[in-house]
């Protein structure tokens, strides 16, 4: 699939020099859903990716001319996917950058046509993500064990589910992970490995707004297994019960259902 | 620093597609000395490249083709850097690549000036290597952890030791490390963490040809520190004693320099 779009620092420019610090996933990046002109979550998209730039250590990007420029391509759009990507800036061999500020790039993507059918099953990848509490949480571009981890599977299988190398389940390779138990809504910590995804953030407090239990905990297979009801989320797809995963299989949940009422009446996802 | 020449699948093209899989650091790369037409190690790196190919499921390079490129390359260069890159093809978004072949890239880059002071210190890295078994081993472009690292120190450090998040000391952010106790030469274990440097091999190899003792094991930092010597190796520098780390301070030793001797007489580093 091509791009529609592709700026480089707010230039129509679809290369970068091979010298660029992308060699290392030297960078960040966000994919953002554009839905008629809005940006969906993109406070919490900003807010996270400048969270990301400090924790790297990259030169700041002014947040007004991101969204300048992200608001300018949503425009031109109906429904469609922005992949806002910010990498370290100086160019050269090492580790070490040379000086340069940041580069930002952005790409934007039709909207998938695929539509996922909910009764297509969750693979249990063995890929582990590595334990590594200063890259934990970041949509950072070094994604080797995602990329593995979706060699393993393929149709009918529409995503995987991850643990890490000391077997806490932490997430899916493009998604956040929930389990509902008695009507508690739990999602797994992610201070040592993970992505904390934007619609992760926005499930729990839409579901606080509905007046349920929201909790962060180390989660077990054999506790998501024996959760009343499983889904998952991301920014594109909001959320997505797991109706089959191995020998186990779970009827649609009311919970779930409830959150993504809500995520839909806030504008927080598509209504399509 | 600027490099001399950029290739891009054996063409002259000094920028790739936004869209590359570099996006994800989803790639190998090597460091290799060109030492007037000569490509120092040329077979341990390419078997290091092919070995991570296979790894990370890349489409395959014909070695035939990369050896004529890199040697076209150096016959036009003196005593210079080439750096080999092989990145999964398939332009796209996601983690899962679309169609097409690995793309290899080649810049080559002047041979530093800066003269290492041997008597400068090593610092010690707080940042800590995630263990990652899928990946250890690897010259592959996750990269962030070795970035960070080298954040932590500037001059009149030349090089930073690295712990894994147990605690092992497992190599320099460029370089890995040796220790010399009692006549005996002992290499930290990569099986978790750490790049299998090609020169690390050479060095074993060159030891064992010498009648050294040579071992692989973990290391504490404490061993490290009751060392009778401790060096760092790396494809570019061979290697380099560490005289100074933290309090602890040593004298020259005899076996690195009886190391050094022999990768030079056999043409393993240049003879500068």
């Amino acid at each position: 699939m091509d791009p529609l779009d592709v700026r480089v620092n707010g230039r129509p420019q679809a290369a970068i020099p091979v010298t660029s610090r992308l060699q290392y996933g030297d960078g960040l990046f966000e994919t953002v859903v554009m839905d008629n002109g809005r940006l969906l979550l993109w406070p919490e998209h900003l807010e996270r990716l400048v969270r990301g730039i400090e924790r790297l250590g990259l030169d700041p990007i002014d947040p007004v001319i991101l969204t300048a420029e992200a608001e300018g391509l949503a425009i031109k759009q109906g429904l469609a996917i922005l992949k806002v990507m910010v990498v370290r800036g100086g160019l050269g061999r090492g580790y070490r950058p040379g000086p340069g500020a940041s580069d930002r790039m952005m790409t934007t993507w039709p909207w998938s046509d695929r539509k996922i059918d909910d009764e297509a099953p969750v693979f249990w990848c063995r890929t582990r993500l590595a334990r590594q509490p200063l890259l934990a949480g970041l949509k950072h571009m070094n994604r080797l064990e995602q990329i593995l981890a979706q060699q393993e599977f393929t149709d009918p299988y529409w995503e995987g589910l991850m643990q890490d190398t000391q077997g806490w389940v932490v997430e899916g390779t493009m998604s956040n992970l929930f389990v509902v138990e008695q009507g508690v809504l739990t999602t797994p910590a992610l201070d040592h490995a993970g992505v904390a995804g934007v619609m992760r953030g926005q499930v729990m407090k839409r579901a606080q707004g509905l007046g349920m239990a929201v909790r962060i905990d180390s989660l077990t297979s054999k506790r998501i297994l024996e959760a009343d009801e499983v889904f998952l989320s991301n920014s594109v797809m909001g959320v997505r019960p797991i109706l089959r995963l191995g020998q186990r299989s779970w009827d649609r949940g009311p919970v779930m259902s409830q959150i993504a009422d809500a995520l839909r009446a806030c504008g927080d996802a598509p209504a399509l």
